[in-house]
């Protein structure tokens, strides 16, 4: 080898192989010229965020504080404990509602929150019919409160209503206790804003039959440790939030035989076991509340640029930031980029909704899209871009998940923590993994795909924080 | 863009990258440089196989013949439709045994066989003590024939009795059927030569419990599509022969509400649930017959160089070509590489056993490695080497399975159908992902790992069937 050959010898000879980062306009250059370019998704931070981020980042409590913060997200233990109604539960008094995202009033919702406000007025025989079901709405009939005002969450319009049954998640670390309704399945459903006659019948089942059979076994089998079971689904090709495939069959391995033993006819049971078995999607709720167990246990640690919740009500993009305490963040909810169903395209998709991003928020959904390639034929894209979002997500995340990992990324823990100040700094937003609603109330589902939220909450929550320092 | 660039300009200006076949001498040698080097696993086709490679590759029959073997293979469309009784569904004579491998004589067989020859006696009553039922095996008082003779496969040392009850998977494409026993659990069981009175009493509930409900409900079920379930098995990190935690949770999910409408009692309906979803390796029985099904439709077309069968004894390794009919080219079983359990190691090891390699000569198990990078944790080895593995085995196959697929290669078929030709001609062995049983028998299983066959029985039957050419 010829020690002596200058450091830049190479420069000139060998073919150039350019990384990009900021606007396209040069990497499109190069790639016309056939260069190899390598685009990095980095901007400088935002014009006026210098300030902020200098008074965060010297705040003396800083880096102790998001230590202590990312510490209790990655050490809870969320256990499913029991399966309980609503008004029991949650102590919902009839006439109370609760929906995804931050707060919002009738006239700001969308379609697909109508639909299933209309739905839950159907179901709590607050109406006869859907007209007057909107009537009632529209005159205020109703109170509505964001259900993570409610230690719990809920997917897409994430309604919950006095009479729904509630998956019970308990933190066995920290003693938090998080709520998340029963999924309904796929296609026309409540979350996704239908509410025609099928739709509050499978309700009205689910809260007679599927709730306390469910109650039954879970008491029957004891406390579910929801991390093991999530590692492992990790380790199956489910990322948690679009692909639940493996955490469900793994939630009915486990539970089929206190199932088997509840005191219901065969005939509930295996009406039960089919329902559960026909839909991919039944862990999500539980992995939802195991993760609002987790995002919880962080909250309220002065100092830290922790995001400790996510969540879209269909309309606003809202983030709560552990140092900023019940403080709501908000933007526009954009449109997902996917694949739609049937003849659905993007004309027909409503905005960003639900809370179901606080997968995102401890580190699952689309920060863990390297633990399944096979999502990408369900949201759009290729198997080296599941790889490549997985691996920005480290770019604006705390920690590695001690027990979540990646066995394609060499068993590397999930991306967990997102840090405020990482995100503006880098310009890198969390990637956000996601069904799509159908704009007009009562369509249902018509896609799914990725999402991100809008930049400029952020940088309001640095302000937030900064101003805290 | 200089295009008169001379084409080899960059040879001495760049930093060499070499690829190396053969004797591992050179790229020894050049990594000691520092020098990048690629080994590829290829040697020259062993001294003596020239003539016998002409007259297979000139044989007119050959190219059509493969294409119909490995046609019928990958267009098998096998499904569960039964689970009986061995003596009823094989006609299996009290005194007869059914064994893993090729055939062989008592005195030949390894501790594990053994161990598990006299588990059956004892099971069958047809000896008191482990003591006499050694003697009565000694003095020939039992028939042993290879479950491959009978359209059957069992794991390890594959022993059927005949109160043992049997998988009954048939083809809904060709119409064969196939069998296999049912999976016992890990650690101190029959298939790896253990025989105490644990092993006897899990058996006895077996075919007094397990196997009368499996039967009621799969009967209940209807015939259950194994291909798509192994599909789905694939997309969830399984490779379908030393992990099955996937498919044993697809084929519960799928069986569950058949279990809970069975006449069953129900203790005992939620024992079964406990016994197989407390036992990850369920489905491999279930998958092995399903494989057993695909591979023997394949059998018998004249030309054809396709390996229809790998199966081992404990003893000997032994393979079936489609074009030579039923006769076995053997040779010495290896011991496999891999992980211990407990305070095992590889002198406690026994040469690779059973039929289970008959996952691998349809194209999954070792030959799906990248389908399940978790499996290195459990066999030894990095990520990248599971990957290798899989590509690997193109370079020895016919065909890509086109609906059994690999997420990580970008939903690559998997490599299926191997052919003896190709075998002999780059020296690249099938990789087979199996346990290792303990060599002493009644001593169980002691590890996991990878093996290849014993490259001349490859070569063996490369002249026979340039024999029939």
């Amino acid at each position: 080898m010829n020690d002596d050959r200058p450091r830049l010898g190479g420069l000139l000879t060998r073919e150039p192989h350019v990384i990009a980062t900021g606007v396209e306009v040069l990497a499109d250059a190069l790639r016309e010229q056939a260069v190899p370019v390598e685009q990095v998704d980095w901007r400088p931070p935002p014009p006026g965020t210098d300030a902020s981020l200098a008074a965060v980042l010297r705040d003396p409590r800083h880096a102790e504080a998001n230590a202590r913060a990312v510490g209790r997200l990655l050490a809870a233990r969320p256990h499913l404990v029991d399966v309980r109604p609503a008004r029991e539960v949650l102590g919902l008094e009839p006439g109370t509602f609760l929906h995804a995202g931050p707060p919002i009033e009738w006239e700001r919702t969308s379609g697909p929150m109508r639909g299933a406000l209309i739905g839950a007025m159907l179901l709590e025989g607050l109406a006869e019919t859907p007209d007057d079901a909107e009537r009632a709405l529209a005159r205020g009939a109703v109170t509505l409160e964001p259900c993570h005002h409610h230690r719990t969450v809920g997917p897409m319009a994430g309604l919950v209503s006095p009479s729904m049954w509630m998956f019970v998640v308990k933190d066995a670390e920290h003693g938090g206790t998080a709520y998340c309704s029963l999924n309904e399945g796929l296609g026309k459903v409540l979350r996704y804003g239908a509410y025609g006659p099928e739709v509050v019948e499978r309700l009205r089942w689910m809260g007679e039959v599927l709730g306390p059979v469910l109650r039954e076994a879970v008491r029957l089998h004891g406390p579910l440790d929801l991390t093991a079971l999530m590692a492992q689904a990790l380790q199956m090709g489910d990322e948690l939030h679009n692909r639940n495939r493996a955490a469900t069959a793994l939630l009915m391995r486990e539970l089929a035989p206190a199932f088997a033993s509840t005191d219901a006819s065969r005939a509930d049971i295996a009406g039960v076991l089919t329902f559960v078995g026909g839909n991919e999607h039944f862990f999500l709720n539980v992995g939802m509340a195991a993760a609002k167990c987790a995002a919880d246990a962080a909250r309220d640690v002065p100092g830290s640029s922790l995001v400790v919740a996510m969540a879209r009500n269909g309309t606003d993009f809202g983030i709560q930031v552990s140092g900023t305490g019940d403080r709501w963040f908000t933007g526009p909810a954009g449109v997902p980029d996917g694949l739609y169903l049937g003849s659905y395209g993007p004309a027909d998709a409503n905005p960003d909704i639900g809370d179901s991003a606080i997968t995102e928020t401890v580190g699952v959904g689309g920060f863990a899209l390297a633990a399944a390639p096979a999502i990408v034929r369900f949201v759009g894209g290729e198997v080296p871009e599941a790889l490549a979002a997985t691996r920005r997500m480290y770019e604006i995340t705390m920690a590695e998940h001690p027990a979540l990992q990646i066995p394609m990324l060499s068993f590397r823990g999930t991306p967990a923590g997102i840090d405020v100040t990482k995100v503006v700094r880098t310009g890198v937003l969390p990637v956000i993994d996601t069904g799509i609603a159908g704009r007009e109330a009562g369509t249902g589902q018509v896609g799914a795909g990725l999402v991100e939220p809008p930049g400029e909450i952020f940088t309001e929550a640095l302000h937030a924080l900064a101003a805290t320092a």
